[in-house]
């Protein structure tokens, strides 16, 4: 493999599974990091899989798990030991958010957490997010996905006291700028606390979100 | 006066102030004009007047009132005859955003409407802003003015059903650029209905308010 | 329905349709929704529906009525009662950009208003929209759609004395960027309360004019 | 002079003024330049002076002509010889765009035109312009100067049948992005034939109509 | 037509043939137009015609002629009468921005002018230009062509004494941004006299050129 | 105090220090609402205080304590408890981004952290970072502050497993665009889990870090 | 060719092959320049060449050489005689950028230089980097390329005493714009002595790296 | 020094002067630093130095020479050794960019080079350009700096077959954007092997056009 030097260590020392990002790799070089991988005893997640290249990957690697609507492909155990310390939500503005969603629920779940979804709960109907408060207010670390306007994540971390992560998405037309609008609000943000990843990143915010879930005990404790 | 051309026809036909710009004006461009207008019976609201161009025009033209925190230049009667037909109200998200709902109020109140205050109600602290509810409700038209990543009119928006203006203010810093990021929110917002006017253009969100308010029955009634 | 969350209540406390953004939505959960909210005994517009969308939804929901030059699709009956007070105008500068006054002339038309269309009226002709001012002032509100340049809703508003809602497109080329260099020159109209949407947000604007007609008397009367 | 040098012969062989951008120069280094043309013969304008650079430059240079508002320098005679074959027409949009006409203005005028001003004729109030069309066509070039939304140059460039060169200036605020948001409109015009220099360059402006309007007769007389 | 309005006064009075852009329009609307001028007895230029849309055309439309490089469509007399004065000539850089060159040569013919074109002169290799300098200063308008740095223009305004049209093209990738760099080096010129048009945007400087070129004896012969 | 809302109750219920950001505010309503938290029993820590605003309000505020490099005003008591269950590391890039990393420091350390500084470290000399890298290793939350090229948070999220916060600064120039380069070099950084707040947000930074460090044991513990 | 002129003087002066920028040329075009050169006994390197294009161009060119990867095909002698003074290394960031790395390779090996190719050590991972540290050392000239963050060129500056070449590339997604966030990165790269070029210009890098190589000895020696 | 970091090793290692940005440090932490190199036996550059700061970092360390025009304060012999092999030619396209190109000279200058200057050679008068090419040829490394459309380094490149470094300038107004016009004028040249620094950044290229102009022979010799 000439051109990618897959790096087993780091993911070995943490326990954790290695992730390789699809867009820019054929089958044929993901096929051969995930034999190399399995060969470690690593568990692999491919994020950003379209369909075609699942059905390719799919039949090269065996035992791969395709999620299309969060374009993951998984190659490890069905259930992943849980490790995060609480649980972590994602919620997510609409519809159209729900496969950026999906990605950081996906990463969050394969990482080892307890995850809770809230789809389609967007700030011009308050009342359906108001009427999950519950949810909110239980989850130790929250993602919260948006496109369009990208108020969804000011709204929420003006409700809770706990970590959030926010992800602008490129859905949106005409002066959402492929989520460049989205992802300026929240940069913006005037709720305290709120940090935010790049658009459409699901996968840096659930990988995010698990770091943080991860964190043990420290000397207070 | 070569470089301006006052136009005291439309005014006249709408019983309505002369509304003048002041930057790029002189204090003796203005003065001008408002004598013309003055000889001519009709009132003047001079919009963006600085303390110092407020200083001489005040000695320049006896009467005149001035709204610092607005930045509005007043001549004509204290108290205008009320034409809308309801309450307009004004609602901002921050106390740095005052300047700009003060001009769309002043010029709402000037151009003969009841209007109603709402400042410092952000999307961070959602029980501010819905134990105010009520006042929303009653209103005939909203502005609503928000800086930041602009998010305000958005949640209005899905919590009333009237006409809601969104103002986008240049408070903000880093991403913020000038307001950009509110206007692009704004312009975004999945609630429907809402329209937009420029950054920090509260004389215009005021004057449109007022031209909605205005309208009379149709015919329907 | 995990992804999409219906709100049948908002539409019929105001007697209003449900409508729905068709992009990012898959045929089945269109036509999930519209059977739920037939159930509920109310109407459903459907926008951006490309024509290969509307094949697929006028197979699964039965009596569904496409407008393709609109991209709207609508469910409910034929004749709309009217409610709105007045007559809303739309206004469009070229051929071009008559997709997008289309959808706001249908949204007007569905949720209850007269209308009017003036379309291929652009500025650098100018006989041909002086030659149908009295279409122009004899309407309640007003819709103005162009792209490129976006200078026929300046010209308009200082021809009528009401509501005018501008509407940028993205037609052009070069430095049009998208629609974007219509959006700023609308922003930065002199006219006075111009209200601006998101570039060709057909929609947004039919729906802010049908609020705005909407309004009833209010105590003056 | 090592950081300048002085190009006598184009100016001398056209017979018409040289000319120095102002900015970044010293009053020391222009009043070199000065000298060294006064010795050649020659006429100088100097652009872009600022009222404390003129006065510095005038202690400096005998008979040096100074127009403020314009900001322009002139040494050279009084009357200019006419070679011209036509009116050069300088229109612009508002109070705030005068300085940018002026200096168009006066730069036609040294480079020997006949010049006609019309200023204050936005396109919110269209009578203004229309009443004064008999300027506009009797005009062999014209030049057009906006700013905020520069919706102006497509209107005149669509009453008259002549060069138009438009001029988008940085007046505005917010959304006008410094004179970006005219120029972007002036490039998208649908008018034919506009063509446009950058902004807030009334120097360019002036001398391509100069250019333009020197044109002697071709073959076909 | 609804959606179209001809004009047929404008050309007819000047002795010009009519111009239809044809993005936006379908073969349908194309046609009808073309009809409607045949019968006013009216030549016509459809420019941004692709291949497809030309095929469609020409089936529909006796006699149209199809100039494929220019995205040129022509309904009139192969040989216009000469009315242009002097000569136009056509530069370009490279071999990749001859189509926008292309259809600014083919409009200037149209337009009753004679034409000249210089091709692949770019800056990179001055030698190529300077030994065309003959044909440069012949004309009595010139149009500039460039894509990438379109330094072009700013190297030929300075070796000739006449009005330059500046054309930027979509010529180019990275940080050329769709033409963006090539218009604004062009704006930035500091060759005094040039003028600018929209990216892409042959047919405007053709018809500039034209304009300029026509101009008739002034009162100075 | 129309213009401003103190919430006095979300502080009180987590323990936490009210903050009030100064830019917009004048030193009375910062005085005021400084009165109001005291009577309160509140700590309040106010940010973005200038020298000039830093000395009224110490004149007015008895027991402000100032931290100009921070421009940070404390108002409590010298030693927070420690409530934090971890170090939080905030590392900058250059001497310019100091003020900014010194922000960050201040809010955490008034929080209830212990933190520690790691200043001066940039890319460009990587052997000083390295050489840190026990500093690095033994916090719990990182924040990591650089300008210009912004390339310091990816190469700390590379050395450590545990949040990183990254915070561009405006230092810089030319092709910086304040802060714009840095921000989107974070925001695509290769390095997983890192996540990022608005140009200059060093109070961001500091607050979601101690928001992380504070996260109490979970259901795992 | 009247669209291109080629220029065999310059290639011929040097030594050095002919290079043809393939988009916007037609597989004619290139195949009659391709035979001028040859008939010239000139070598020619054609850039930016997909595999369809290349499959007509090996068709109509004997001895034609495709790298598919580098997009580069190659008319001359397989083994170039090596005339630059030392090694130009190409380095790159990730898998996705090598097809940019592997034209700049390839160009300065068809230009006659030894090269040596780091490919895939991010700064994510320094222990990669810096475990290749005496190929970094050891080059005379060094090529950086990344996409993404672009922080590899500051990084490997700094690890280097000779000159080093940035590459951005439009690897990324969301705020990465097509590669503006790396080129600005580079651009304001902390490290000193760095230079840049276009986005995915890796011809221009390797020909850059070339020119370096191949100074000869000075005055000095 | 807790806030800088002096790093002795790496230019004692190459015989070269330490170099210090200014902006962002005050008059004490540079004099510390100047104080810490001279017992070091250690040259320094600081470059970036206004008028103010100049003064007072002479009043603070002996022997400082300040060159204002470049901005550049020197604290080492007058006459440094010449270690480069050739010539470094600056050229610069206006009297407004000479600051830059100074400090591009100066700082070639003082990293031992013999250095030569071509200013005001703009491309608007190409005959002053080519009259000097005899210079331009004989130099092993150009740096050429422009503003503006910033053309003259794609035609300088044309002209010599060595290294060109291209120097944007933030000379300009409207659209030049702060020297953004020229970057990408640069970025995108036609000429082969032109690399490009940030805006305004004469220190990086003087820089590295020591570093290229001190390669030793390589193995060829």
């Amino acid at each position: 493999m000439p051109d990618a030097r897959v790096d087993t260590h780091r993911a070995l020392r943490q326990g954790l599974p290695e992730v390789v990002y699809a867009p820019g790799k054929s089958a044929d070089q993901i096929s051969a990091i995930a034999a190399a991988l399995r060969d470690a005893g690593q568990d692999l997640l491919v994020t950003r899989v379209d369909p075609e290249l699942a059905r390719a990957l799919r039949l090269a690697i065996d035992g791969a798990v395709y999620d299309e609507r969060a374009r993951l492909l998984w190659l490890g155990p069905e259930q992943v030991p849980v490790v995060g310390r609480g649980t972590i939500a994602v919620v997510c503005a609409g519809t159209a958010d729900v496969p950026v969603a999906a990605e950081a629920l996906g990463v969050a779940r394969r990482f080892g957490n307890q995850v809770e979804a809230l789809f389609d709960v967007g700030v011009a109907g308050l009342h359906r997010l108001l009427a999950s408060s519950e949810v909110l207010r239980s989850a130790r670390v929250l993602v919260v996905v948006a496109g369009m306007e990208g108020a969804l994540p000011s709204v929420v971390g003006g409700l809770v006291d706990r970590p959030v992560i926010a992800v602008p998405t490129s859905v949106g037309y005409g002066a959402s700028f492929g989520g460049l609008a989205a992802l300026f609000a929240m940069l913006n943000s005037c709720g305290s606390g709120l940090t935010v990843v790049n658009i459409d990143n699901g996968f840096g915010a659930g990988y995010a979100a698990s770091q943080i879930n991860a964190l043990a005990v420290g000397e207070l404790e």
